[in-house]
């Protein structure tokens, strides 16, 4: 793919993706996203109590999850986790290598990581791809940006909207990585992790944008984009120890975005429209996935309960199989719901596949199983569930469970 | 296999399995197991706030867990959920009939169904059934008992434990079923399910014993055996709408057995050895599974911590694939501890496979690979992970995510 651009569309970017011999393949394993000047950022981590050493970085320069950068450097191949000190040196001195290049302080550079676990990133040449990719840094073709996160993905996943405001137009892109090892349940800060731990595959988003708002509004507005988008999908409920999402604004467009008005809740809507393509995409890309699956459950006593439904539904191996079979299986969608902590009535129970109804009142209704087996033979399958004892709702997104997933994780080797 | 006798050990027992028609193949697919005279009897269902009906009857037979009864009927091929008044209607019949042959009432028979979903029992061909099984009822062979209750089950599971009380020998005696849809979370008494509900593959654990015990006192000591055996296992975190584990005392034993007094806890203990000799066969033959997990959890703060990190663990996609391809992948291992809700510090975290400690002070050691590896090829895995943080303890077990798994559960058809 060539002249791809989504990443660097906001104004105030530069970015590159170079190869630098992380991974063993020639694939892109480096990348840098930086601000021509200083940049509003949001960041969310995992809230694994293990986490890496880039994510303990990360959270020491924006310890309150907000506040100024000046960009990020990422690699794939390699996730810098069960590393121990070294393993935060080697973060750190990442960091820094970047920062010198562009004439910042290393407190101003995040840094992510996914790939193989418990070995030392190969600092010689990760400086190499460094200093590679700095020297690359621009806009125009952000392919190898994306390329350069992603490890088990087969797509190179990307967003971008734009939103017109008073002032004018505000662009929001992003990009996301994350195949397996893909539960996201992404917070401000997680608790305190000490030392280094596990990880393998990973999430990891990056958005922009021009707009021109401070960080501790854009943190206000990512929080609840994220809750709906990347910790509403789970491809196998594994929560990763390095999953990382940030946000930077450049500031570039014309009119300031300010707290409470009509222009923030425009931006913000464009924000979680993005971080949804991704997190929608990211699950259609899941390990061994054929298809996405979005789960839509309403009538839900509280939010929480339509989560927790939405969640047993879309964490559900059984459901998964069956949808992966193109079996209109809903024993097992009722199953799933009736296991889950939200409170859950048969009788007042509603379950579609796709416009399909069937299962109401207590039991499986008869249905156009063709009707149905046509929506599961389709690229995106949407499973609705109406408790039918309040008002609160909430989507989940998640891939149908192949043989592939396990051939992909019995095969990888530490 | 002929002449395989466990079920009808225990003195006091007659069973029998025959084939009547609700499996479309030639296998057996209903049991009857009696007792000559009333039996005392402990019985723990499924949580899921869905349930079918069997259970629902079960309940209304036991509504405190336990009492006197007469026996049970059990039927595979059809599992009667989601199956509406007609199904309640059937399972009552069902215990009807047998109770009229032996000549008891329907309130004192238990009934527990499993197979194929929202589909009603072919209740001529169960009659039927029912009757050649009155018929058949004997004790010498129970491998028709065992095999009637089976539906994706590869092996007849059963298990046997006589122990030495002061008045005579003590036999307590078990068969279970299951391999999909299997992590049990039974309890006394489910939320009250109204209607019927969705199913599928299930646990029926039956336990015979010819000690001399009082319900209450049986169900006392049966409580505890459940939560360390079947409630332990995970096969695919799907807990199914019909998991019922029922224990029957004939009273044949010449001594009683008092609350409070040595021979209960000798008796406890065999009862709890034969649930988890039952639970592991169970977690072994998983579907699609090629070896046995056992995850053992030390160092908790509290024992729901150390239940949380071992399920956690066993509930992990990642890592059971890891295990299957015979990866001694420990990062999958931290991370699945670290997303659990147990408290963990990374620095004190140990984890082990076999004997081989693989992780240790927040990061991976060096440790013998080909150790390692061999222990993951064998046909049982332990896996030991020390919190360092208490003194609470757990053990899970689960099987590897093979394959197989996806192919039996995709090719499954409604």
């Amino acid at each position: 793919m060539s002249g791809a651009r989504h990443i660097t569309l906001p104004e105030g970017f530069l970015a590159a993706g170079v190869h630098c011999g992380i991974k063993t393949s020639r694939q892109e394993d480096l990348a840098v996203i930086v601000g021509e000047g200083r940049l509003a950022a949001a960041l969310m981590t995992t809230r694994n109590q293990v986490v890496g050493a880039p994510v303990l970085w990360c959270r020491r320069v924006l310890p309150r999850g907000f506040g100024w950068i000046r960009g990020i450097v990422i690699n794939s191949g390699c996730s810098n986790v069960c590393t121990g000190r070294r393993g935060q040196r080697d973060a750190e001195a990442m960091a820094a290598l970047t920062a010198r290049l562009i004439g910042a302080a290393k407190e101003e550079m995040l840094v992510a990581s996914t790939g193989i676990i418990g070995q030392p990133l190969p600092m010689a040449r990760v400086r190499r791809g460094i200093r590679s990719a700095v020297a690359a840094l621009g806009r125009g073709d952000d392919g190898p940006v994306v390329r350069a996160i992603m490890t088990t993905d087969t797509r190179e996943k990307s967003a971008v909207v734009q939103v017109r405001l008073r002032g004018g137009d505000v662009t929001v892109a992003g990009i996301v990585k994350g195949a397996g090892m893909i539960a996201p349940h992404l917070g401000c800060l997680g608790p305190a992790g000490r030392g280094s731990g596990g990880g393998g595959a990973t999430m990891i988003a990056v958005l922009t944008t021009d707009a021109a708002i401070a960080p501790r509004a854009l943190a206000g507005v990512f929080k609840p984009a994220v809750r709906g988008s990347f910790n509403a999908v789970t491809i196998d409920s594994d929560e990763s120890t390095s999953d990382t999402a940030v946000v930077m604004a450049s500031g570039r467009a014309a009119q300031p975005i300010r707290a409470g008005s009509a222009g923030l809740r425009k931006f913000a809507a464009a924000l979680a429209e993005v971080c949804r393509e991704l997190a929608m995409a990211m699950a259609r890309d899941g390990e061994g996935a054929t298809k996405l699956i979005v789960i839509r459950v309403s009538g839900a006593r509280s939010g929480a309960d339509a989560e927790a439904a939405a969640k047993a539904v879309a964490n559900s191996p059984l459901f998964k199989c069956a949808v992966h079979g193109g079996d209109p299986n809903w024993g097992r969608i009722v199953m799933a719901v009736g296991k889950s902590p939200a409170k859950v009535v048969p009788a007042r129970l509603r379950v579609r596949i796709g416009n399909v109804t069937v299962f109401a009142r207590g039991r499986g209704v008869k249905f156009d199983l063709r009707a149905a087996e046509e929506h599961l033979a389709g690229e995106t399958v949407t499973v609705s569930v109406d408790l039918g004892l309040g008002k609160a709702t909430y989507t989940a997104y998640t891939c149908d469970l192949s043989a592939n997933y396990v051939r992909i994780n019995a095969d990888y080797h530490t």
